[in-house]
């Protein structure tokens, strides 16, 4: 039990390992944000999807007319499909990058670069920015999974 | 060889890595299922998306009127995608937890309350009960994957 | 540190995990691909969906019209949110497979099969291919997932 605790213990203790965890949390945490983000608008806006949302503003037609699409909450909701659509893609190579054995410096500078074109992205979206604000950090983070991807298939291949 | 062999099952040997493997794939599958109730609910319903879908129903305007939406199937499909932005993060973050080293009743407690949260959260929009039914299951998840994610962050953080 | 570099690296060097981390990478490849293709199809057929990415062509009316949803750029997104669906659950019950232990024969044919099935998937869904192409690619994957998600239940079953 005691070589079994300090085995469990032991990817955590690799530095680029503990890196991926920050940034994957960060990143993660960064996506789990864009629900309350909605939620928000939601409730400002008035502007709800499901009809027992709208019970406390009344009955019949008085509730009827919250059940409806604001830009506000649409825009909020295509950012964190985005998000969905990009940081499944970085958690999924990340990882196997992370155990590919990355030098400690290319590995940062990898996440790092990934999570800040992500929040970058999230202002472009929300601001909205005028592009290619948006289109240019999306493709930087686009790329940066794409090069740990080429990493992990040039270590890993088998087919 | 061998010795490469015995260490690559040690992690599913870890109680905490088991713990995390039992919950993920139970959450994962319910997350699966959801594409099984939207079919059933497609066909039940008779409300497609592709014109390739309705072919079976004959040509033209026969087949076309099934190219509809169905509050139902919008339903599930809504549930389906609310697994997607909570389960996602789960998984992402529950691994960094399992394997930051936490004791395994803490662990046991954090994914028991995220699996149960889940599976009352699908009841709650497919039934639908009356809110706040399904906002306090959605919430309870969405802090159990945060609880997860501020011990990673403790244990991990390497910027 | 030098045993723990070794250590690192040692998942990578198990040639089950080597096998998982490169089907990982082409289906998770596969989805960011799908990124590409809507842009292709929003930018030729110029369809979008947001004001701001509509201003190159223009100020006001001239550019308003080009919000608009377009049925091509719809197909690709609907096969892009299908792969999520489908890869998420792939990703996250074949890395605890690919660490249950199973025999790399049977590893491989389940990860050839998935891979094959969601590359099927695509065309079907792009060109499109005349029912059951789709429906079967689909569920070919599907099962794939779910028979790794029970020898994971049956391997790690901790409650």
């Amino acid at each position: 039990r005691r070589e079994e605790m300090a085995k469990s213990t032991q990817l955590i203790d690799n530095e680029v390992f503990r890196a991926y965890a920050t940034y994957t949390a960060i990143v993660l945490l960064k996506m789990m944000l864009m629900s309350l983000i909605t939620a928000y608008f939601r409730i400002t806006r008035k502007a709800f999807v499901n009809p027992e949302d709208t019970a406390s503003f009344g009955k019949g037609e008085s509730a009827k007319k919250y059940l409806r699409t604001d830009p506000d909450v649409e825009r909020v909701r295509r950012g964190h499909l985005n998000d969905l659509e990009n940081i499944v893609p970085f958690v999924g190579i990340g990882l196997l990058y992370a155990l590919s054995g990355p030098e400690l410096s290319t590995a940062l500078l990898h996440f790092r670069i990934f999570a800040g074109a992500r929040i970058l992205h999230t202002f472009a979206y929300l601001i909205p920015l005028p592009q290619p604000g948006r289109g240019l950090s999306w493709a930087v983070g686009y790329s940066v999974t794409f090069s740990m991807a080429y990493k992990v298939l040039k270590t890993a291949w088998l087919l």
